[in-house]
């Protein structure tokens, strides 16, 4: 079974964004007031990643709200809370309708600054309902929700505990993954995004968290930023600072996907990080929607390049994904 | 000639650290209030970065203050003026007695928020005077003089411009190098560095400022942080956006070093990137200083692993430094 585990439903029919731009327009429109129909979500799907799905022979898709749209630094906690249930909501309509095609991944109503205890709060309780409501099996973890600015403390920090405590009592892990950038100095997909990845990292590598939650579990999209690219880097950081060696620090708990879009890139990705650490993902139809005029192909269309490398470890496929979505299996059945 | 374009001064004598301590808690020290000798200096320099030369058969580096203790956010447009003029100065005495060894690249007194356009002035006088009185071939340019919470306009801005004259007018590059983190979300030199070169790499993608200079360079330090390894990925944004080939929107005047510290990631920027955009560095006793256990050599000896590949192109080595900054060659006379 071929499972990516990054996509995200940027082709939501487009009363998802004139909900949220009442929204942020002031208004206090309620999650009751979004009407979509099957038949728009099945369109979007079916022209859209349900495609791409049977083009390129993969089975499952691991489905979130877009990253860039969670957008968490507008409006207050309830703005955000709101937001993330539409949003969930919708996910779980589209898994319902295509079942064993797509399974749920949740946005988390965050919020920056002194919002966070609360916001975290929230995301515990929204994450419970998610999974145990909806049948998801992860859910997207933003590092900077002040978006491009780097206003909240480390992932490492208590103020998350809570929700960490959650992840490893209902066993399933958070994919790391910025929201958009507002910041001019910083590009949203190919900065702000790749950025994230990088500081999250290194938050990791510094702290013991891992030691508070041995069975946590996180993916680093994107290929891991630039972490496979510096890995000797790292490397060196954690002998400098007499920390343990990455395997043992942080390669137990975290996990790369395949987003990287070009062989020589995979390749390293491949070369660099134990196949155990890594899974498979397109991102399809998200950051970059062109075709490669050096292959003919999209360039989201990891799976190609991957198949076109040769010895790409079968686990990296799904196996993996089985593994640390701890509760994917069940929900294919 | 072997020529190292990324080197600091991170082994300088204490006297450094303690002036700019008086200066960071409060006192309007003077630039003559700096006492080092001659003996200091070199004792500093031949136990450390000219051994390694040594060591390594390197014949040249271009050597620059400390990155990180830049620390552009700490006081007014003044405090990084007298930071800059005693870092520099000394820079030069390092240059006067080691000739053939070391090259000056400057330090600017950039300042964060509404000092920005006064300290692109002092800049630009700065610039001036280290080229034209010290005999500097360069500069390091901070695209986030807050230290980690970006609040600065892109490097692409207006604000910037005058600066950009200059460097055209002396014919002399500029290295792109944020400096400390003071952000606990962002680590410094494995987490901070690598975002600034992926930001300002987004962000020469996105404009037209080498539409404006067409001759103006650009030094992408770390490797390029992110870029190489996520090669595809721009290639594919700026087809996305209309946008001409990276060969012809950024690759006339950016440039990438070879600070990349094991030999995948080292392959990788040489498959990816042209030869005559990649120069020669190491950033020596600098962001890593361990000792590989898997090579034997210390992390950032990188023209150890360069010459292990073995099909490097020689002018990476040196030929390409040459180029880059235009007035190398007669500062080596």
């Amino acid at each position: 079974m071929i499972i990516d585990c990054h996509g995200h439903f940027t082709t939501a029919p487009p009363a998802l964004g004139q909900w949220r731009e009442r929204q942020i327009g002031g208004d206090r429109v309620s999650p009751d007031d979004l009407h979509i129909t099957d038949d728009e979500i099945r369109a979007a799907i079916e022209g859209g990643q349900l495609k791409l799905q049977r083009e390129r022979g993969t089975d499952v898709t691991l489905f979130s709200p877009g990253a860039g749209k969670m957008a968490h630094h507008y409006g207050d906690e309830r703005t955000s809370l709101d937001w993330s249930r539409v949003s969930n909501d919708l996910i779980a309509r589209v898994c319902a309708l295509f079942p064993g095609r797509f399974v749920g991944v949740c946005q988390l109503p965050q919020s920056p600054g002194d919002a966070l205890p609360t916001s975290i709060r929230n995301s515990v309780a929204e994450l419970e309902r998610c999974v145990e409501e909806l049948g998801f099996v992860g859910c997207l973890l933003n590092p900077d929700p002040s978006d491009g600015y780097w206003q909240a403390p480390p992932l490492t920090d208590r103020a998350y505990y809570p929700l960490y405590e959650k992840l490893v009592e209902l066993d399933v892990p958070a994919m790391i993954h910025v929201a958009m950038s507002r910041n001019p100095a910083l590009q949203g997909t190919c900065a702000h995004y790749l950025n994230g990845d990088t500081a999250v990292f290194m938050q990791l590598c510094m702290s013991d968290l891992f030691a508070d939650f041995p069975t946590l579990k996180l993916i680093l999209p994107h290929g891991g930023g630039a972490v496979p690219y510096h890995w000797g880097r790292y490397r060196g950081f954690m002998l400098d600072q007499g920390r343990p060696p990455l395997e043992e620090a942080v390669l137990n708990n975290v996990f790369f996907d395949t987003c990287v879009y070009h062989k020589r890139g995979l390749e390293l990705l491949l070369d660099v990080i134990p196949a155990a650490n890594v899974l498979f993902a397109s991102e399809m139809i998200g950051a970059v929607r062109s075709v490669d005029p050096e292959t003919g192909r999209r360039f989201d269309d990891t799976k190609y390049v991957l198949d076109g490398i040769g010895t790409v470890d079968e686990a990296v496929y799904g196996a993996n994904a089985l593994r640390v979505f701890g509760r994917l299996e069940g929900a294919l059945k």
